[in-house]
């Protein structure tokens, strides 16, 4: 089980206007809509969320869904008002990149480019976030074993970009009261198998609200170095994922609720 | 998803030598070894297991096993040792039961009586254990959705005993890095669809030894009602799941480190 | 992979009225209804499935159900029921046990004792099972591996009975397009590695009418031993699983469809 | 369950040097190497293959492999080999994609473009294949449900081309004997939903050789359309999936015993 070298990565630090945030040492505490749905959407949500104590903002400009006619996302337009909003509110961002040919757009505006989980074996994909210098959240993908993750990370790695943040999400199993099941045994093993910073996403992982507040305790009991969840203003209006999303409150109350 | 009874059950408590535990409120530090083998052994991990905090005694004299031919457990003589040790350390017993014929002889022994994953659906031993009195131990079955859990536990409800205790022990998935994969979600959910206490067994569900720390932090972080952790004397000689047992050092260390 | 003993049973024959039938060479053809509701339900459908080539009788007193509060089969008078079908009809049958103490009940009557998923390591009946001179059908359990089903049938054949049966229902899965996954590499696998036969069942893997027929031709495809589906007058009617039962004119037209 | 559109593609015709086979009348006996490792090695797989009645030769240029440190194909190079191989032997030919960049290439070459598991969901290299008018094969997802392969072949069809052939190739449990569980009910369920053209790989699904023949009978039983098998000339000393690779004496026998 230690086939894996133990990579002891530099340090990531991200830019938060001025003042930097060091991966491991702080946590990340990411939060923001699913999908970005426009400018007054985004803007509401990224103010809230930082009053709240958020310190990355997340937002899908380009979004994998199952079918093509399911809402894709805003796509360059999203981009756009991601980086307006990241002005106007001065939060790091992160966003989702899908394709290789895309990567100078997202490149320009993302303080970490995010890798979804149904592109975590897209090695090409990899390999490009790999030839540059941000910051990559690397989700888990929808059943890998450990052994495909951290082969995933490899291929980041092994071009010139150690800088990797991995992302527990949940897996697919037969258990169908939850969307996924959050594998937080993932935590501790990435860990000691890599040395690489672990965050989770209790929002994708359970599907279900009232589960991401003991989800969040118990993911930073046992070492997540941050947090992922869903926040939009007005979850049932939610172009995607709105069942869950956490609203305004909520997420107050969540973060009121969870040392870190 | 809320088909079912509320069951707010009645107060569960447990005898512990003249005090009482009442679940719920006061953690179950469940320890000792996966199966009794000898008189000395358990002796050894009673005493020890209650310096360092844990106030219930587990022990097996009927072990399930996947092969006719491998370690049964001691049966009866099993049971021996244990009324003998839980008389000379006074701690109050858990063991499991297999077989509805054995029922007598387990209930004047144990304070806890418990059904293990194997015999989830037995439907018949659900019902002769529905019709004493003792707290009984519901594991979660290998591969059992939250559905088919709650059902069995209503098989012992629906006759006259409401001390159901259930247990999450990790379910079986495809993730092959450990024995089965800890579906901590699992418990918010039985808290909130039933009313129970739910307790983890974080030896089971990782087969680690380094997982066990993270692990127990997560489960109570996320509102377990306890713990039932594997402590033998000497886990490298064990008769069974050696490669999950903590030694006393480290099983220690493990209460030491966590807040119950 | 080859750790088992090579167990090639005596041969297993079924008194079928004067003929016999021999396991192996002969297909064995069981049919008939998930739960027996009345006498007129059992006896129609008997004489019909014997008419279009059905060898086996199936017909559950006892069912297994999730929750208690669901049909739990006629119990004894099921048997009745069934005694007098069998002299009526002249058809062997299966039934299922689910508790050690109906074994001389089911003994008297069944033909084949079945062993259910849900009791596939329900030790103690199977060492009772394993203790008698009738053939047992042993389901696989709901999510069981390879080596637990073996170890299953070892734990009857280390009695003194050899006559097992093996039955591949389909396993638990995240798949959620059929109620469970039809696994026919296990029909090659289990004549491999223990030389014991094996049939397979449609109904319960798949769950869906329409698939009974083609995943029918593919189970005999790879060598099945036989087929057990589940054949009801009226499926809309039926007490259990009636979604996935075929009424008289499906099962004709599998009869006819199949080569065997 | 039927949300899906019924397609009922255009015929799909493949070109092989003067006569055309045409899928869902004619199999599809696709046969080669898992990877393209010498001009020697295909140029021997392919004259045999066709000998013995396969219709297609398959063979790997670019191979997607779990960790960057493996053997990733020959590139460009397996792809000029393929070429040469294709025009000596007169077989069309299958090869997987895995970067959209490589679209022209690879274009230029096969008659049958794959898309392999890991990028079922590499939305951006479904709909550039769908932009051309080469037969794409889908292979199913490592786990992927029925309808999220359904939704990737609409990505491709959502654009002008509605020439997908479906490959169902195993999902991924918990079952540990074999490498994935091959669910053969997908066959009749694809027929069903979407009217396309679907073939099974008993290599990968089951990794282990001698299950491959029963196998392709179960799958050909149940109305697969073709089969897609890897041959290898030397398979103790093949640089990927030797131990599910048969040789030339083996795949001959596979043909002999299998009518399609």
């Amino acid at each position: 089980m230690s086939e894996y070298k133990k990579i002891k990565n530099e340090k990531i630090n991200i830019d938060a206007q001025g003042k930097t945030i060091e991966v491991g040492r702080e946590k990340l505490m990411i939060a923001g809509p699913c999908a970005i749905e426009s400018y007054d959407q985004l803007l509401a949500t990224a103010k809230f969320v930082k009053s709240v104590g958020a310190n990355i903002l997340r937002g899908g400009a380009y979004k994998p869904r199952t079918h093509p006619n399911s809402f894709q996302g805003l796509g360059n337009e999203g981009l756009e008002i991601l980086k307006a909003v990241k002005k106007e509110v001065g939060m790091p961002v992160i966003t989702e990149i899908l394709d290789v040919r895309d990567l100078k757009d997202v490149y320009d505006i993302a303080d970490i480019i995010q890798i979804g989980s149904r592109n975590m074996q897209n090695f090409s994909l990899l390999s490009e976030v790999g030839k540059q210098d941000k910051p990559v959240l690397l989700k888990r993908g929808l059943a890998s074993t450990i052994n495909e993750w951290i082969g995933a990370a490899e291929y980041i790695m092994d071009e010139s970009n150690e800088k990797v943040i991995m992302c527990e999400r949940g897996i697919r199993t037969y258990n169908d009261y939850t969307r996924n099941t959050l594998d937080l045994a993932a935590v501790p093993i990435i860990h000691k198998e890599t040395g690489l910073p672990v965050i989770v996403d209790p929002s994708h992982s359970t599907g279900i609200r009232y589960l991401i507040e003991p989800m969040s305790k118990a993911a930073l009991a046992c070492g997540a170095d941050g947090l992922m969840i869903e926040v939009h203003p007005n979850p049932d209006m939610a172009l995607s994922d709105g069942e869950q999303s956490l609203n305004f409150e909520e997420y107050s109350k969540l973060m009121k609720s969870i040392k870190f």
